[in-house]
């Protein structure tokens, strides 16, 4: 394993934990028991790549198969779990880790698809729902309309990664794609924290 | 291809036509961005097709390898996003358009189910999802109970048209069966509005 | 067939038909019409089992597959909505008549995942999803927060059923593990609902 491919590994495991913990807190949020807040939190860092694998016939998923990413999970979660008020001290850093997450998940859900043979449509979808479906899954299971469906330049960014590693996989090794790719939607995340972006919503932008 | 078939194919795209733009503006109506506007005008039109191909073992999904239907469900979220007063003024008419997709979606459904070997009920099954899971899987994205749970005969005429195919399919050649059951289905769906049926309530109905 | 297989089996109708009727009595609840309160009773009898065989890759599930399971849903489902006022009388049983559901869900379910060679996670898994995820489903489509997330000793029940299924079926046969792992899953729910358990929740838990 190369140097890029480690990184890109590195910031699925901040992913996996980033992701594990915004599902447990939801569950918090929602007055559910622990079981309730496991479960949010293995759907929020797992829900979309399941769906990836179920979609591209790659069963059973991977999720299923990778004790590392599921003992990170858990470990997020019974930390979240176990010091809640001193994990929402550092909670507003979670959305920075989450970006990382964001990018690292984009990149390989996109690459699974890339080495499926799909086409740049296909790799774009794999890489934004690989990176959001989590947490559409974890707003759906918590009785919410999924956050980034009306606010957040969320899902955007990964689709913009999932197209730069198809760009880039043409012209560079694939793991450096990955890891271009992975930057790319990572930045773009935490610009549009940082500069309040949000797509245009309808009522106001039409002709 | 002959030329029942291809009826059926140009209701398939009035359909496809018609449950993105549902979609979409089920997602201006929830206040959603252009992603979430984007996402639900995709999952109504595909959603139901989806589940149904994964369910029977058909992936990557038909919706994932079909890029006309891809191409009018864009278009149609497109238009629906720029033009939505101008929308709103036709909106009077969707749902007869999308009674002309729920036949071809239905015809088209329970024909994979035929295909496969199913018996029946397989194809009644297939014939509804097609045709109302994409609506089920846009009202719960939307944070509601799905509408043809409560109001309508929408899921019964799919149903009533898988019936017809099943039926149809041992005395006629598989398109003709197709095409009639489309019409059987749309047909129901029509009078339906124009009558304002309803299935009838428990509360209402019990002995 | 043992005796014992014989007796989980049974466990298995009585499971199908309670889990039938909540969902037929969560629709009636919701107003929903009869085609949906059908397609709720159907969702939370199979849901789970459904999606246990789309992610172990063992497509078309078995519950379309099986017709004398499908049979006893549309009978409870049947019932349920020509009966509600006298159902409603011995609705206190049905809490009885769910565990004893459960507990035959979970070594089944906990069995297709040891036949699939899993490890003791994904016994579990399997074993908790296949008894608890119709519920889930149910609630999710009638607009509501799982309740099994909030609330009840219910998922937990079936997961240490699952664990007993994997230890037992190293010490007895498959079928006696199943027919032990099924009663310990039913008593620890029942004893649940008998002296109120819950599982903790987090904000009185906090350290």
């Amino acid at each position: 394993m190369g140097v890029f491919e480690l990184v890109v590994l590195m910031m699925n495991y901040v992913g996996v934990f980033a992701f594990a913990v915004s599902g447990a807190l939801k569950g918090i949020d929602k007055d559910m028991d622990i079981f309730g807040c496991a479960f949010l939190g293995l759907a929020t860092a797992f829900g979309g790549g399941v769906i990836r694998d179920i979609i591209a016939g790659n069963v059973p998923p991977l999720a299923f198969r990778s004790e590392p990413d599921f003992i990170v999970a858990i470990v997020a979660i019974t930390v979240t779990i176990c010091m809640y008020r001193r994990v929402s001290n550092v909670i507003g850093l979670l959305p920075y880790f989450d970006a990382v997450g964001l990018g690292a998940f984009a990149a390989l859900g996109g690459t699974v698809a890339l080495n499926a043979g799909l086409g740049p449509l296909g790799v774009m979808f794999a890489s934004m729902f690989t990176g959001a479906g989590g947490g559409i899954i974890r707003d759906v299971l918590a009785g919410e309309i999924p956050l980034i469906f009306t606010r957040e330049f969320y899902a955007t960014a990964a689709l913009i990664g999932g197209a730069s590693l198809y760009i880039l996989s043409s012209f560079v090794s694939l793991e450096v794609a990955m890891f271009i790719s992975a930057l790319i939607t990572t930045i773009l995340r935490i610009a549009s924290i940082k500069f309040g972006w949000n797509l245009p919503k309808v009522k106001n932008s039409v002709i």
